[in-house]
């Protein structure tokens, strides 16, 4: 096995562990005799602008790697950029593959979701239009857990521990004057539910946990809503309620848009602002309820909290970056690295190379038979899944109390 | 030193080491050979229905301890109870005293902020008017940092050091893309600014950190404050403001209020929706500069994060509790106690008793010649004072991929 030059990048939204994946890649790169290791700055969007580094000249040592690893946001900086199709614009495959050819490349690595795994299907179908060697590889990495074929991504882990961890926080504090309180705690999900039923693993020894989860593969109705936390007020008197940021009516109105009641709510500079999920909840249950109520919304914090990261979560990542780079320096092109569950108890997990066009554009839904009508809220079987991913932690390394992380000047990095 | 029954509570709003400044009461009341120590369930509030446990019964060994100072929120439960004055209603504090009496109490802790050390202050009162010899002592807690005479607060350090590690993860993210964006976060204190202030630690080695800090104690200008963020974007793009939830402009109005435009926007229940600082900031600069923006609220999250908490807090928040009995326990009573910082480096702290009299209902403002021009937004001098309070960790006992803590079932605490 002999590898030349590899470019990598990184895409879509950032999770707390898609610079494992990167420092997997370097390390795995490296070790397998890489002639250069380039980093993308900013994905494709940036290579298009030839704004890129050699990682080598960035990260000098085992402490650098190891800072990497613990380091939050993506270190080469990320892009939401969608390729157009080739009959749309064939100068951009005509730029990037010379691009690539000017600087050698055999292998390129695209960690992201959905969107980024799009980008792998084209440029491998391209590069086996006009014959090109070059490897296409995809390593997977989103907090949504909305990937097919794939047991569970790399990012999803760590977010549902952060998750668990300030659950458990804000039920306790929730509680802490026994009085009527109502509060909605919105959790990131657009069409995928896996995050906020998580939540359901910040159920205490002592029972306590949230009361009630809505995700966005179920219809949401107000009226049962108010419904059910009405009897709840009466049974406990503080409930607390985990719902995602995509909860739909049943005519597929998201639930942040009833608080748009017509009225053009404006401020000063004309932008119409629209009420987040869990604040319109809240308003309506302190309209409802006549008692105190609170929203609060995990926003970026839950992809970016690296200080309580699952250790399983970045040990994962890193694996899947380095095999990806395996499979690819094998000969594999257009794959998606995919990790496959072996057994629950003991966990273990194997690896593999996927095709990408069972990937690309296919979003998978958390289970609905996996929510339970009792206390728990979610099945034993959703448990049994969900607990191997948020094991053990990784402690951040300190400095002056704070955790450290690597930087990257990518502002410095010009392209042409 | 010889003592009997001792009673505690826990008052006002919690703080990740309110349990911490509660285990260090307990462990010390017993090293001295107390008889009994009880707690309020509830405070003062809950005192009043006879709700108190005899702690022995529920803090049975040395890990109970190590789990309680790791326990958000408080153990015993908290309120928001104020002690009318004894001319308007002096058969609250017979009740009172009468309680007390019938638990043969000589000592009465309570641990809380500013609220808290009027109880102190009023009950201490009354028992010098009616010669009883209970002894009242306060032991200061409060994210805030707000309370006089003291260097800082018990519970300030550990939600200091969530805002800046949160905060650095906040800015990695934020500046992701390499695009123009704003985000604007919003930090408790309604008063005071210390823990917006605080958020500067957040500046990393590489240079990033908040652009702009807003405190209350400086009249904010929507004017001044769109003109910063204009400069702000074309010099760097990405742009990361922290706001305390009390700004308020010259004319004393709330900045959350400006967003009420006087349109009646309500909720179907009728329930008036007020936008929080930071999304009314958020909507104004989208509407100004036409780039993405976003709020986040730490909302309670701040002040529970127990998974990341200051080990330097943890430990004095226990030393305060243990001081407050000891000093009680010689006879002192209408004090709190106060740390005192004896030098900054080395960091050492002193402990001393303090009349309540100087303390109660007085707030102690963020100097705001700690506020600095330059790029690191606060002076020298604040970080100096600030870095030692959020130096080391106390890693959580976690079981099950998350953080253990204890639980008292005050639902089960029945009164009369």
């Amino acid at each position: 096995m002999k590898i030349g030059n590899i470019i990598v990048g990184q895409s879509g939204g950032p999770t707390a562990v898609i610079n494992s994946s990167l420092a997997g890649v370097f390390k795995t790169a490296k070790e397998l005799g890489a002639k250069n290791v380039y980093g993308m700055i900013h994905g494709i969007e940036g290579l298009l602008k030839e704004r890129y580094v050699n990682m080598s000249e960035h990260i000098k040592c085992e402490l650098d790697i190891e800072l990497l690893k613990r380091t939050p946001s993506a270190y080469l900086g990320s892009c939401r950029y969608c390729l157009p199709s080739v009959e749309k614009d064939e100068a951009v495959y005509k730029k990037l593959f010379e691009i690539l050819k000017n600087l050698g490349i055999e292998i390129f690595l695209y960690i992201g979701g959905n969107d980024s795994m799009d980008s792998i299907h084209k440029l491998s179908n391209y590069a086996a239009k006009i014959g090109s060697k070059i490897r296409f590889m995809g390593v997977p990495k989103t907090i949504d857990n909305d990937l097919a074929e794939i047991d569970h991504t790399p990012g999803f882990g760590s977010a549902a521990k952060y998750i668990g961890t300030t659950m458990k926080e804000i039920i306790s504090d929730a509680h802490v004057n026994g009085k009527e309180f109502v509060t909605i705690v919105e959790i990131m999900g657009r069409n995928t539910g896996w995050l906020t039923a998580s939540s359901a693993i910040a159920r205490m020894d002592d029972g306590r946990g949230p009361d009630l989860i809505y995700v966005p593969e179920i219809d949401f109705s107000v009226e049962d809503f108010l419904k059910k936390v009405g009897e709840l007020i009466k049974l406990r008197k503080t409930v607390v309620i985990a719902v995602s940021e995509g909860i739909k009516t049943k005519e597929g109105k998201y639930v942040c848009e009833l608080g748009d009641t017509g009225v053009d709510y404006k401020d000063s500079f004309g932008h119409k602002q629209l009420t987040g999920t869990a604040s319109y909840l809240s308003a309506l249950c302190a309209g409802k309820f006549k008692c105190k109520t609170r929203a609060i919304e995990f926003s970026t914090i839950q992809r970016c909290a690296s200080h309580i990261s699952s250790a399983t979560d970045i040990n994962e990542a890193f694996q899947a970056g380095g095999f990806g780079v395996r499979m690819a320096a094998e000969g594999n092109t257009a794959k998606m690295v995919v990790l496959d569950r072996l057994s629950d108890n003991p966990y273990s997990i194997g690896f593999r190379a996927c095709d990408i066009a069972k990937i690309a554009n296919i979003e998978k839904k958390f289970p609905t038979n996996w929510l339970s009508n009792d206390d728990n809220l979610v099945t034993k079987e959703f448990l049994t899944y969900l607990k191997p991913l948020i094991q053990g932690e990784l402690a951040p390394i300190m400095v002056d109390g704070l955790p450290r992380h690597l930087f990257l000047n990518r502002e410095a990095v010009k392209g042409k």
